[in-house]
């Protein structure tokens, strides 16, 4: 609402904004309404709605524009070349000046759903984590307030959907309490985010009109391991790697030719030792170098985050951190993550053998002002220059005899980060009507360490870009048995009200 | 046969023995009876006698006491605690003042179907390796003689059913021809050395007045790769180890912990660095201190070896080596090979996360005289100083957060190498009657690559132990597809009767 005070926080400036009036009314509608919300989000997960399942994609597709459109937006459902539709809403606010754009995706992860306790599609509300003591409950039957430490299990329940249904609700709880909106409203809900939203760049450009904004709210990404709201403003880019190492061409006996034939799986163990050190540091030559250094402002909202690296130890079981910095700042510098090896057999299917060949899966993270042809280009002139031949098939015979250590690289597409200013009159606008929703000054994150492409926004529109994250950290998102806590979306509905009716700059 | 004037070899003396008459008789026997002999093969290998099957052990150990019996050998099946049993057969040789035991073992590697051109245990003849232009023989139809280089596929066609064929065949043929044998003959035929032979040392121990011999000879393991008739004096220990190394709790985000969470991923290829270079050389210290040094004897056997590197790098796809100093010589060295490598997932099911472990398969390759214990306590001592805590079982909580690098260790059993005296009066016997067999002098190798449990033979009863291979090297023995070449099937023969007839010292 506009007569609200809002109190714009300059960065660095911590004192406690006033929980808005209006958004105690959409907190009480919350109240009153949990099993309809939870209801809501029960529906949408179970449209099943991953890249393996078109239909499933179109059919969540046509719903989310239903929806909409009940709530008196104007909608497009737009299609790129291939890919599912994006859908498009549009409200006009009488008396707005600005447009808001929301921003999320309703596609999500693919399943493997032997890993999972539960179906995927099927979602079920169980007492806290999967653990000890962990009771599933019937919340159909079970009146509300519901224990907002619940956690509700299927796949995009976190990740994205739960993003959506807090948009509904908050746009619902305003009208309900006579709040009105201070901005004019736009929806962007795509459906191949999970896929490194391949086509959305299409639309954008076809449908560039439609898109116009004057800021970009970015409905993805968990809050901060603190549970404390948080805001970013921005994204590491991302790039993945498959490599392939070749050894002989068929299972060599390791007793007769081990130490003589080469060792496909050694040559891996090599390959990841040239590329990064046992810190996480890049050992590519010049891999830093279009790295943009922090802002005095970025430096300073690292500095005054909560320190969650003791918790987060004991949570994840790990003895030891990677580098010395802390967990954020360290996700401010690229990675070289390895995400997964092959090579031969392992444990009781092992064989006396040298294998044929090992596969090494990576998962480059990258920072401004990085850019994926760019890091390809340095990490082939490196493994070139450490001895390695590039192939982009399968080596014949001729190349396999000409060549001592041959490696196969299949790139991904990936794109590049985004961190953009903190200290614009809608970011000072935006951290203001957060702060109002939680009652508190939320958490700053300049760049999330995790990929989202909103470089695209950025480079399109020369806006501003915040990501408005809302999950527990703790979703398991890309994983089995993803989760939202209860106590998260209930935050994200005034969150989202806020953004609604208490931007103005 | 006695009366033939075997030429005894010493060693380095290269000069051709005459084919002795009495074996040109054993030669004409087979090649009358090529299809009764490959039929004796294809009963044996329809047995199916694999760890997997006890059942299928019982009963081939059954149908070769029968064979034996039936040729007037004294049988006993012999049982340790646990396992398959231990075919023991005798026959005295009126005159002959030394005994010779001939050793092989009727049981094979676990099979992986799917991998497999055609069933395992119902055995196919084939023109040749499998490839282009391959084509599967009706052999019960084709009238002899069958093309030497035919191959017969199935699980134990080669390892090390044949040479249970080439012994019968030998001994029918000796038989058939008038030819007598010149030594008293036993035979072990065991059914656990693809398990690494648990029980065999109690079985020995138990019946050892039953196994005394003058001499082992141990029908197991390839010719050289020149496809020389070979005998070898030695075969390298053997020793595995699964090592899992311990990454967080649950997979994590890499985009959100990436550089700061371990990946275990990241740390089985520093473990492997550490372990072993690119040339395969270990990096234990004191490994290597426990190794024995060749002798001039063993050193110029190995400079007379043919020269296949060449034609094995075309064979096998490669386009270099491990270590400069040529196969053979390679394999008198400890050796460290990885069997396989397991962490996260790769390709299309890549997730980006970071693993919640990794591991390692190793199959550690020893040389005299290191010993099972003595690697396993120099490799865990390096593996502490190097920052790792071990452990034996999956850690606790507070065993993660305590300590920084942990890792899993599962060692297998092992046994030692052997390597003995090529100069003894035996071995000069068997080595003119393989040459008198072979029609030229064989190829003598001091020690075998692969591992064969032999150090048994020779730490109990103290006589010469010498190594009788037939099969071809490229039999993909342990592997799918496991085949026979038909001319390496026919040498054996020749060879198994010069050792049952020809050998006098």
């Amino acid at each position: 609402m506009r007569g609200i005070a809002a109190t714009v926080l300059s960065i660095g400036l911590v004192c406690a904004p006033a929980r808005a009036a209006d958004l105690a009314k959409v907190e009480s509608y919350r109240a009153q309404h949990e099993a309809a919300i939870i209801g809501q989000l029960d529906e949408l997960v179970r449209l099943k709605s991953v890249a393996a399942s078109p239909e499933g994609l179109a059919a969540t597709a046509a719903r989310l524009a239903n929806l909409l459109k009940a709530r008196g937006f104007d909608v497009s459902l737009l299609h790129a070349e291939k890919g599912p539709p994006v859908v498009l809403g549009s409200y006009k606010s009488p008396g707005a000046k600005h447009t808001a754009m929301f921003y999320a995706h309703y596609d999500g992860q693919p399943v493997t759903p032997s890993q999972w306790s539960s179906d995927p599609f099927s979602p079920l509300m169980r007492s806290g984590m999967l653990g000890d003591g962990l009771q599933t409950i019937d919340w159909k039957k079970t009146k509300p307030p519901f224990n907002p430490e619940w956690r509700f299990f299927g796949r995009g329940a976190a990740d994205d959907k739960s993003s959506i249904v807090a948009f509904l609700t908050a746009w619902d709880a305003l009208k309900a309490t006579g709040g009105k909106p201070s901005v004019n409203i736009k929806v962007l809900w795509e459906g191949e985010e999970e896929s490194g939203s391949p086509h959305l760049e299409q639309v954008l450009k076809n449908h560039s009109d439609l898109m116009r904004a004057d800021l970009w709210l970015i409905g993805d990404g968990p809050v901060h391991q603190s549970r404390s709201p948080t805001l970013y403003f921005g994204a590491r880019g991302s790039l993945s790697l498959e490599a392939t190492i070749y050894g002989p061409l068929r299972a060599l006996h390791d007793g007769h030719y081990g130490n003589w034939a080469p060792n496909p799986a050694a040559m891996a163990a090599e390959l990841i030792a040239q590329l990064r050190d046992s810190e996480g540091r890049i050992l590519v030559p010049g891999f830093g170098d279009d790295v943009r250094p922090l802002t005095d402002a970025e430096r300073a909202a690292i500095a005054r985050l909560p320190k969650v690296e003791g918790s987060l130890s004991r949570e994840f079981g790990i003895g030891r951190s990677e580098g010395k910095e802390g967990l954020t700042a360290s996700t401010m510098r690229p990675a070289l993550n390895i995400r997964g090896l092959r090579s031969g057999q392992v444990g009781s299917e092992a064989a006396n053998a040298i294998p044929v060949d090992a596969s090494v899966s990576i998962d480059f993270r990258l920072v401004p002002d990085q850019t994926p042809p760019k890091v390809r280009t340095k990490t082939e002139a490196f493994l070139k220059a450490k001895g390695w031949t590039l192939v982009t098939e399968a080596p014949d015979l001729a190349t396999r005899l000409a060549h001592p250590r041959i490696i196969h690289l299949k790139w991904g597409g990936g794109y590049p980060a985004l961190r953009s200013d903190m200290t614009t009159p809608a970011a000072k606008a935006v951290i203001a009507a957060a702060g109002a929703a939680a009652g508190k000054p939320v958490t700053i994150l300049p760049m999330m360490g995790a990929s989202v492409p909103i470089y695209l926004f950025d480079d399109r529109f020369k806006v501003p870009v915040i990501g408005l994250p809302i999950t527990n950290h703790d979703n398991n998102q890309h994983a089995a048995n993803e989760n939202l806590r209860l106590r998260n979306l209930w935050d994200a509905v005034g969150l989202y009200a806020a953004m609604m009716s208490n931007l103005s700059w």
